[in-house]
């Protein structure tokens, strides 16, 4: 099957390929009222654009969006919101390759294998360039959650990671790597770079903090508020793990190293860790949200790697067309919008349960 | 909201709560004519069921499952199949201080955040107990998919990992542990007893591996295979963390070193390796499907912990209660049910969209 | 596929047959912290009881409801409630003559056609007792809509309409037949107690009135009000149409007759007609909501009617078992709870996305 | 709550409004390698089209559709399918009288109630417009159906029917009003005209076959076929009654009269009757599925009608703009549209259940 819709009671459908006419996204269920315009969107749009660093995949799309419904005299009407982003750089190249045999990593041969027949356009439907209209689609579920502050960084290039305490939030946006630590992304320039030019690729490990979920956001047990985000950030393009809080850490931990014990605080609760990441029983806690996610490198690279042919014949394949060496640094954003559309689909399933 | 229903098509509802009459799963959606009796879903239950070990809650059910409808002259008939299971040992102790304060790291306080009242007898709905009736449903599940061979195990208790060269799968049923690897598994006797005896307790890391998953199966972009299987394990008590594949090891890898190339084989195509764990773009791959999922430290534990009343006072609690001193070993059945069960529901739903 | 599960948010699940051990209902999403026992739910259970006069079938079941989940110190907990009511009086017949032959007009043919396999006995999941279990699931609807009043009653039996004149609500629970008007009751004694006799059988008209229902209650445009109702009583065994407002008599009238004029009124508006039976572009208009009901008559008759074996032979089938001559009469308290469990659902989705 | 997706394998979700750029559906969950092409679809959107006659609103739209996704060489890819209708005249007229008081009949004042808000330009969402883009999701539904043939046609305009004596099936394309029987559409057209002249309008009745349905399509107890044909032909606008088969008719028969005997035919089976319209117990039994459905007046009248203001004062309203005399008539290709939606998601459903 294909399911392309997203979302319980906040929904949101997305369509197109990478080398279509166009990619869009349709959001149902926004609440009415929410003053809304493209330029609400764009600037979400514009920190994953292509082409705007080295580090980056050198395709040139201006990835301007454009409202075609659900919005009237500048507010959302409540009905469903139509957002369209217009492919322009798709580079009229040489396909044959592609076509004829599985680069290994992408998703050339599962779909081959599932539809019988695939778009091998620049991957079709499987191509990473879905995620900006996922990125749409999250600009306007932030406006549905205006208590909240989402924002992702990168944690970790090709294992080096970044040293929490140089952690500088406003960091974050002055390079291109979405890193909170200055040395680190010092230290990546010439990481990536050296990825790049060898036509080889890096890994990368996101983290994404939402502060504000006030407690009692999540709808166990099979919506919990984590399952959710666990769904929302594995469906992500190259994702291969999530954890929550400390995740993986956390198993490694004593029942006492665990414990986020509590106090009274100003506003009610103090809690004295957050090893949970800010979700307990699938339900919020209001301590803030922690999703780290795993990206894998990008499968293309310039390095010839044995395959198969759509014939079953064995051959070699080299991707040599333009590509992200590091496609989780364009990650950051779309964990943030996958993330903000989780926050305001249980935002809106709480509400419709518990008044 | 609340939503204990899980899958698209093959689907299974969960009810009850730790201390009430009984618990039970209503399966939806399961193919009409598999032979199915309560012989082939006690096994799995026994596997899962608690008081088997020392190493266990002490807690005595038999659980034993009652099939109530779905079922005829021994074959299932396409209509929903109600599993029903006594709660037995709801031991009458003073729940009065569970009533009073919240247990951190337990769904106490965000519950009653949520729905301004819990059922703070074992936990209510929250309680692990309820994965008794995944269980149960997803040996239904198995039913669906002859040809898919499921299987987990434990892999690190509190940081002890297994030694992989002394993997063994013979050895996983022949102690308490899920364990592989005999000698980790004798390490892991002192480990827990140890714990147990302190009132302390320690998280764990499951492993599970389904061979057999025809490729195909995936229902991209939001209901991708592995974004389920996330979905499916995250939403398991305890559960912070989920991988697939190489997980968060393929982030620190070059693009060249997590291709999973590809040859001419004797069914199709030979991968030289599975860094993928068998999904790429969402989709199977018709390699292993290996799931890895890491449980946090069981939280309750004889340590008083800071804590707040209902009223928002400062207290302190320790937790008595009869109780695993490691959730996860238990949680191995647990992981291979939501497999069976995601697996049922994708297979389905290939078959609806590709005949 | 089989979609036993009804709802978006206030959402219910079914599960049993005719003559298994017993029938049941799960309802997930119902809003925490109201009060709800056994008693709230019995009276509801016993307005549809079998065998209470001898207008209905003679099968003899005391439809004693379990909460079994759900429900913790008499108030419901927001998580799923579980609902079991045990068949009692499953007279073991022979049931070879059915199991043989295909019933005309019953589910016989088509659940063989489709699921290669059938339980024969009394209809199994096709049977109309599995309605016990909506009716259940709609007494604890009701409770999450207090504001709204639903009744239904019988419109006409047979084709004998009630004279709307003649219209008094206290009636409808003075007779056997939930009519409204004493005179028709008076003829239907008749008209069914014939029908009886002959073994032959009577379709019927149930209307059901929901006053209290707020404006803006409504998802449009694929899960209007409307639409809702719709599927909801067109899921009703025997149900073969469905009106709202004025219905097919709609057709008939010009624009200037069907007009619902409006006046400012006390509470704001105050409509001088209600052709649209309290609904408009799907939503909630303030009036109140009426839905007409058509059931078929009863399929099983003793006059031999021609069909065809499991093996497609020809042969002839009479049903001989206890039947309602006028299976409509009990769907009054059916499409009542349906209603309200529409109405509850979309009390809450409104609620979710309106605030 | 907003829902603008229909289906439960083969979906679509459709946006739009009457006045903005465009109107458009995504349909997800269709087979791949399906030869698709817009010249599939046009035809269908141009039996819908206004402004072909003087029978029908003047508003000249050239409903030109765009497929934007989920094709490839021709073929569909089973990836979602983006069809865009730009709307072309909007003529720029004034909106304030509607803007400031509510039309009786529309959905004016229910959305304002719903929403605090509504974009008032020719109804926004409200508007029958939006089905274009069900008509043009339909045309792709029918090509994963090529077993089965439907025909919708106008039986009455104003409660004057067509008589079946007369029923020629060639006719329907033959006249404006899709009447089989010519004596009808003659007379027809004089009682439209006169409606038109008059600035009323009048009601209609739509009938719609479904030939070549086998046995077995359906999805019990929720998702019955003929449930999921009352939800989606009452999401269209102006519709107030669906029936299957005889409908309320079968509501006045006996058991003996309604019966549909069976006998051994060539393919099987040979029903005598089809008082059921195909369908039993939900589950279609392969006999000509028949839906009928009752279309309301166009609320839009000449006549001035009382109502209120946004601000609650009294008023009247008359409706000057273009509109369909009868919105009826150009319900039959919508209803068409709807009918095939739903039989092709109960193909899939059907597949994925019972192989």
């Amino acid at each position: 099957m294909s399911f392309n819709t997203f979302g319980r009671v906040f929904r949101f459908t997305t369509w197109g390929e990478s080398h279509g006419p166009a990619l869009g996204a349709v959001v149902d269920g926004c609440p009415p009222g929410l003053a809304l315009s493209e330029a609400d969107i764009q600037p979400f749009l514009d920190k994953r654009r292509p082409g705007q660093s080295r580090f980056t995949t050198q395709r040139q799309e201006p990835d301007q969006v454009r409202i075609l419904s659900g919005v009237f005299e500048g507010r959302t009407t409540g009905t469903p919101i139509s957002l369209m982003i217009e492919n322009v750089d798709q580079r009229s190249k040489d396909y044959s390759e592609v076509a004829a045999a599985y680069r290994p990593g992408h998703a050339d041969y599962a779909y081959d294998q599932k539809y019988g027949f695939r778009d091998y356009r620049g991957g079709g439907r499987s191509s990473a360039r879905e995620t900006a209209a996922r990125v749409a689609a999250g600009a306007v579920a932030r406006l549905a959650i205006p208590e909240v502050k989402i924002r992702a960084w990168v944690e970790a290039i090709g294992g080096d990671a970044i040293d929490p305490a140089n952690f500088d939030a406003d960091e974050i946006d002055r390079n291109p790597f979405f890193c909170p630590d200055a040395a680190a992304a010092k230290r990546w320039e010439t990481l990536v770079d050296d990825a790049r030019k060898a036509g080889s690729s890096l890994g990368a490990v996101i983290a994404c903090e939402a502060i504000g979920v006030p407690p009692g956001w999540g709808a166990p047990l099979y919506a919990k508020l984590d399952s959710e985000l666990a769904a929302a950030c594995m469906s992500i393009n190259a994702v291969k793990g999530v954890e929550i809080g400390d995740g993986f850490a956390a198993a490694t931990l004593s029942g006492e190293q665990n414990a986020d014990a509590m106090r009274p605080g100003p506003d009610g609760v103090h809690f004295l860790a957050n090893h949970a990441g800010g979700i307990a029983g699938g339900i919020s806690t209001g301590q803030p949200v922690l999703v780290r996610v795993a990206f894998k490198p990008t499968s293309s690279i310039l390095t010839p790697v044995e395959t198969i042919t759509r014939e079953g014949e064995a051959t070699e394949i080299r991707t040599k067309g333009r590509h992200d060496p590091c496609v989780g640094i364009r990650g950051a954003p779309v964990v943030e919008a996958m993330v903000a559309l989780v926050l305001a689909d249980q935002k809106l399933l709480h509400r419709a349960q518990c008044g």
